[in-house]
């Protein structure tokens, strides 16, 4: 595991997430960003979202966790002797190129770079860089402290041994992450998500079904089981025989399905038009926020929720004998 | 809402699970299977499962349950007087047809049924049958007493009523009924099932990432979400200007995603070979039952999980003078 601490470049919603992350799991943060007043900002936004962690039983005392967050005057000042650096400046291109070549500037040979781009690939602002093999994109999911996956991205000159390096970091400090072998838009989570997307507007387009029995379609039923198992996992278990099984008996009917939407098409402003009214009709827009502020509340229930059942499954298969849960 | 009995005919794994559904909203149920001596195994099941449930504190009693769940020695008798009945026999069209041209020769003027297809419309078996105004799909995802969602799918000829009539049962029952306004195959969450599962493949098959990547890409991240969510609800609260503004913003880049995918090809043999040894290789096959368990107590430990922060939810609305959550 790399020792020192982690740096925090950018301090906007992403940035103080992560913040939360490594300070939580041990690790001495320094919070960096280029507008003045930022750092102080977001650190005092940090206390409150601490002490909200706290009142909903997420962390014990949210004191040891602040004091291991301090503010640096300059990049410089941030990046010296850090372990990792997590990138989370505004996801443009030319702001993304700028702060590497900055960090490319200052960098030690001892620290690695992930950036939080969630769309722009690490190949698009770090090529040439004297330090490009240890710069990649590591994608987390809004808030990280809440939703643990982190997409590991690396560019192709991206240094296996980064990738290996982030990975037993973001292990260590609770984070989940995936690895790709190499780049694609919309990485995993979102291409996933683009997909079913797709297909849920399609039906609303077409007058199949609503929006909000699309929404509860999955909140009762498919996302119940994806909360806790992947896709994969969940036809090897719908099959007497698993996955392979499963893919024989189901095939037809998907390719039927996919031949069915042979013509690709996303949505356009009629359509847009017809699901912001059904939206809107469930929740004024003027209630967004206070809805915002429900699914944080869920969200933390249910991570309080799956961390108790994974320790749940660990006490089973310790009295099992090892006989550990795959 | 309709006064009466509920008839399960079909006995296996899916009628079991209805039985409970039913019966524990303190419904009489009467079960009918064609195979003799099916009910009464089947009976049997349905005990040791009330136990399951009353164990993992899903219900209180098991015994009042199980006293509500009848035996009927005829399909007749199973449909004389009932409100409703449920039918789950093998899913294959021949089957549906001949079971359906039965329940048509002896019901009565104030029975509607749902069938548990999953694949099969009704239009395909219940045409030009004498009662086929009050026959409809009515698809649950496997079990119905813990994943709530229940797909009301119509023929052309069902009748309104009908519709109005067992969604209005099914929420008295606890369960969570999505409308269609006509047939399409797949219904709903299989068809958004399947155009994830297709670009999961794909992803596994360029070599993007391993399918254990792409579970954990769901069940640490995407799943998280769509537990409590929708998909439409997730991108409303995920844009400061709701699902518009997101659907404006982010519109570029599903339709590079969609154009990249435009030729659809399902898994082929060497594929599914492919994703299977990684399958193997973290769940042996001798394995696939018990992880099946582990599956079931974790499904049981969410659903638990969902009735309480909802139940939270009423009572912060309650607190809050009203101001329901949406």
């Amino acid at each position: 595991m790399i020792s020192g601490h982690i740096a925090i470049v950018g301090c906007g919603l992403v940035g103080r997430a992560w913040a939360i992350v490594f300070a939580r799991a041990g690790r001495e943060v320094r919070l960096f960003d280029a507008a003045p007043g930022a750092a102080e900002a977001a650190r005092r936004q940090i206390e409150r979202d601490l002490a909200s962690l706290a009142q909903q039983g997420l962390i014990d005392r949210p004191e040891p966790i602040l004091a291991r967050i301090a503010i640096a005057a300059t990049l410089a000042q941030a990046l010296d002797g850090a372990a990792y650096a997590q990138e989370n400046v505004f996801e443009r291109l030319d702001i993304k190129k700028a702060v590497f070549a900055e960090i490319d500037r200052v960098i030690g040979s001892g620290t690695i770079v992930g950036s939080s781009s969630s769309g722009i690939p690490a190949s698009a602002f770090t090529e040439g860089l004297r330090s490009q093999a240890r710069y990649l994109v590591a994608h987390p999911v809004n808030p990280p402290y809440l939703i643990p996956v982190v997409e590991l991205v690396p560019a192709p000159w991206t240094a296996p041994e980064t990738v290996a390096e982030i990975r037993a970091l973001m292990e260590a400090v609770g984070q989940v992450p995936v690895e790709m072998s190499r780049e694609i838009e919309g990485f995993i989570l979102n291409r996933l998500q683009a997909v079913l997307l797709m297909e849920a507007w399609r039906l609303v387009e077409e007058g199949y079904a609503s929006a909000e029995d699309v929404d509860r379609t999955v909140s009762h039923g498919l996302g119940m089981r994806w909360a806790f198992m992947g896709p994969f996992e969940t036809i090897d278990l719908n099959a007497p025989g698993g996955v392979a099984d499963y893919a024989r008996r189901l095939g037809p009917l998907y390719q039927r399905i996919a031949a069915s939407r042979a013509q690709h098409k996303v949505w356009d402003e009629p359509l847009i038009a017809k699901v912001e009214a059904q939206r809107r009709a469930k929740l004024p827009a003027d209630r967004l926020a206070e809805r915002g502020e429900w699914r944080d509340r869920r969200l933390m229930a249910l991570a309080i929720h799956k961390r108790e059942a994974e320790r749940e499954d660990e006490a089973r298969a310790a009295r099992d004998g090892g006989k550990a849960a795959p």
